[in-house]
């Protein structure tokens, strides 16, 4: 199987289960695993960041960074098909009972001027605005990478206005190294950061969030309310740390890869693709292609190959460690085959 | 003054304090006030409902509706101005844990494909759709009425994906005196209604939230949490009663005042109205007129006439039964001096 | 039928209704009932703090103080058998997310050793414990009151700790004429006070919270979010007034009947008061009287007299406005025929 | 250092790491893990539920056991010093709306009727009881058995009532070897079970909860909200079926190196065992030694022992798989001397 689903599906590389294996461990909820201590260090480092908390999932770092900058009944600005408010089954309400101010953007990126026009009045009747959240890469819009500039004008607005900025970093690796961007550029213009070791990086679970001394030392609580205070959880960070310091910087073979399949896909009759490949995403649309989306990644399977269904008309391929060249080759091959 | 901000600013009536001094009441937590019963037994009838519940406010029974149709997690459709998302505090989702899918409607009306897309389909990452919330008329845009057949074809849907509907008819009076549609057809086209008895028809405190015998219910539990459930409270509902029996038909010498207001805006100049005046609200646009809404709303105080900014630049004028069609004829006037 | 059930039951005096009847009222969301301010800085000044709020029942005032004063995850300390434990819906759990724990009391009072013991150290397995609730009068003890000394006792911990302290005095008035202690005493030893209006004072409807002018600013917003933000709420403003006025120094005769009394029970076989009736409670148990708790309530209304069921052996009756010496004395008669 | 603070700093055995070193993983999220898969399999059987879900803690399975069980406004019963209750944050307050009703348990233990007597009579004031939480052993009782007579004494009523039962057991396994009962006779006498890995069995992370399809089903939503949905984590899964495998028989030993313990500090001049020690838990009342809690634990620790204090005058040792026969009297040597 060519599994294209989504960049999660990647298996620990060799180096990762033998690190594991040799984890140095203790019981993190003393806060005595050097493994977990090593990661948050090193995390909070890259990311400018005074300090950092390692999490079991990208959802589980949005969904404290919600609970520790807001109070219920607070409203926050996000993207309409943002992750944390399209994927994460409601919990920013549910368990944070804030209210989602959705707003469109355009490949995934909000501009100022609609992030401003959300921002509530005081007055009796309205919620307070209490964060915004950028997701980068944007994965409904298709990996698209957030301009740094963007960013900057975003914060700077943020800090007139005392809110603050959570930016949904699930694959902000890929996003740094499409741009050129040093990570810790990204910290200078949010307040906390959230980053997956289990996407692109290929670690097997694990994301981390950083920020402030303060604002970690608050989200550790609700870390443990969440039941993500463990034991001797080093065995996840020691893969962690591998993917921190080996698998960043492959991540352009990835975008190549994508960009690849993407020309590929251009030329079969009946796709096309919709997104502007910056990263590891191709997102296709199949309407004209006289098959319906059940059908595609029916077909697909049968013949090796796995992609999801996104939206009504629209396959989301996603390149990663796993995948090879050739086999994006093969893919393409198969998908030439079964638009006939 | 001519208070044109709201209709919610309508003193009672002779009549209306009256029944008060007069009500007979009871302990209506033991479910012993006889006014009360009288009035919410009235409004259930009026709406082609099992039963109906009094609240303190239109807010209390929106969200009174949200916490007995959802759970924690659950998403509501509601259009992106409506009063429940943009005017609550963000209630729905600090004390009911639902996030809103916000839809942006025409003139306040989502269509029912918009409707559909916005339903979630069964998956792990996303909350299941939980309610279906229309306002009519709707506030933010003017005082737009539903038509009844674009709320059957919604209902119809809403019936085959098994998700309820509630309405938000804080002046669905208004709706119904000029569409001229029985208020007992909004109940066949909803599975619950919320209308407010202190904003047209003139009662000094009160709403009535009407469903079935079981929602009711439960909704009275929901009620006593958020304090609610009053003791000789007959002396709201006698009012309410009033309102009941003899406010509703003379609404449309509302809607006619609103149209004699708007006429007259028309034609001064710098001045627009937005909205196509249905019902007794008028919005004017004042962006051409060389002064900004904060100046506009000092202006016309100082000239004896209230109104509100209704955003940027938009100021809201509304009609009720305390202000007369000579004093619209005034705050014409007004208005052509201030513009100049 | 002589209602002995709660002082909850009282219909109001004929000043009362004139009050309503003659109220100068406006929109309260905007502030401007002129009664209804009346009304707050009035019972501020009593209670000796800054400011207060107007709400439609002791239930949401002492909602509103656990949403004003809390953040969810954190404990309040509150005696086992308090009001906002025992009878308001769970409440502060499912609206604040704020965990109960409970302290036994000595007729309804928490020693300040047992507080101390329930405030949590800092742990990041444990809540912080965010607000201390006392009672006074205590409902289920039977109306006992809160010696003054003792609640001083209480608020110099709480001082340290950095807690607050809020008392549900939804019977205060009855506390203060009863142990002879100014209102504003009870200021001085708590952050924030809510007093019911509607028991022994006899009004309608409605409760008042005081506290500083930074919390009721606060509390103004939950208000609204429970749907308590009223419009011409004055009419019950006015009898509210009334209560404030002329009804605190006559509940020394509620006393004095329910003293009466529980002298009459105590002379009948199978029956003995089970409270030191210190104000106008009396608890009966009934355990002795070959009769169970069904019966007597049963039987009772049958000849006359209403009480409530108190738990599984124990009857509640409540003297008030609206029953006279000579109705105490029937009282005892039908107790007297039905004990045999 | 000889840790006996608690079971939980195990760390994983050479067979565990291996065991995680050689996984066969999958993307959990998709269901395609296979050791995953094996190990909530393995689980329900023995547990005798239909089916289980891994979780990265206890506390995270208990959380999700209310989630699943209750809504918000509900009442759950259980014990005033359980896990649940005292160290968990509060969070079935902050993230599920419930309100603890805590019950003072004999050695851990609530009895029947003390269960029944605080199950709430239907009534609009009072919280619907949701759920009953038993936790077996009980931590802070000292590591107390449930007897399995009470469990189905208690279990039937809850039938009868309507009532789920959850059992904390994060250390079932120990209650199971110590009275040699199997582990499917819990799950006769519960809806749905909690175990963990890491404590006793040694496993490095996690947990598993048990119970219907249905249920497993719907805990799957809230673990996703949670951010408990990982993906290659059948690399904890692996040592967490090495320690249902070959780690629960062996309990015994820490049963038996916790009596030796136990019995060695009752011969110990100023200490006194305080609790019946039926598994792997001593609590040692310290208060006769001349020395205060903080005390014991610095000089204890400066001597290469670790314990935690476990109240103002108490310590608490845990036995586990990382600590010797011969460590516990060199532990006892250590006691012997600080104590003088």
């Amino acid at each position: 199987m060519i599994d294209l689903r989504s960049d999660t599906v990647t298996k620990p590389t060799e180096e990762m289960r033998k690190a594991m294996y040799e984890a140095e461990v203790g019981d993190d909820v003393y806060g005595e695993d050097p493994t977990v201590n090593k990661l948050e260090k090193r995390a909070a480092q890259m990311l400018g960041k005074e300090d950092a908390l390692f999490v079991t999932s990208g959802t589980q770092g949005n969904q404290i960074a919600v609970l520790t900058h807001c109070q219920p009944g607070n409203e926050i600005i996000l993207e309409e098909e943002s992750h944390v408010f399209y994927y994460e089954g409601a919990g920013i309400s549910a368990l944070a009972g804030v209210q989602p101010r959705t707003v469109k953007g355009k490949r995934g990126n909000m501009t100022v001027e609609a992030i401003k026009a959300a921002i509530r009045p005081v007055d009796i009747h309205m919620p307070k605005t209490g964060l915004i959240i950028l997701e980068n890469t944007h994965n409904r819009a298709g990996g698209a990478v957030y301009p740094l500039e963007d960013m900057k004008n975003i914060y700077q607005l943020a800090q007139e206005k005392g809110i603050p900025v959570h930016i949904d970093g699930a694959r902000l690796f890929n996003a740094a190294v499409a741009s050129d961007v040093a990570l810790s550029e990204y910290g200078r213009y949010s307040d906390t950061i959230q980053v997956c070791l289990s996407k692109g990086l290929g670690a097997p679970v694990g994301s981390v969030i950083a920020g402030s001394k303060e604002f970690i030392e608050e989200a550790r609580r609700w870390r443990k309310m969440l039941g993500g205070g463990l034991r001797q959880v080093g065995v996840l960070a020691a893969p962690g740390l591998v993917a921190l310091d080996n698998m960043i910087d492959r991540l352009s073979h990835d975008h190549k890869k994508a960009r690849v399949l993407a020309e590929g896909i251009s030329t079969i009759k009946g796709l096309s693709v919709k997104n502007n490949v910056e990263t590891n995403i191709v997102v296709v649309d199949i309407s004209e292609s006289g098959k319906n989306v059940g059908q595609w990644t029916e077909k697909l399977k049968e013949n090796g190959v796995l992609a999801v269904a996104f939206g009504e008309n629209l396959l989301r391929f996603v390149t990663h460690y796993d995948v090879s060249e050739e086999e994006i080759q093969r893919a393409l091959s198969v998908l030439n085959k079964i638009a006939g």
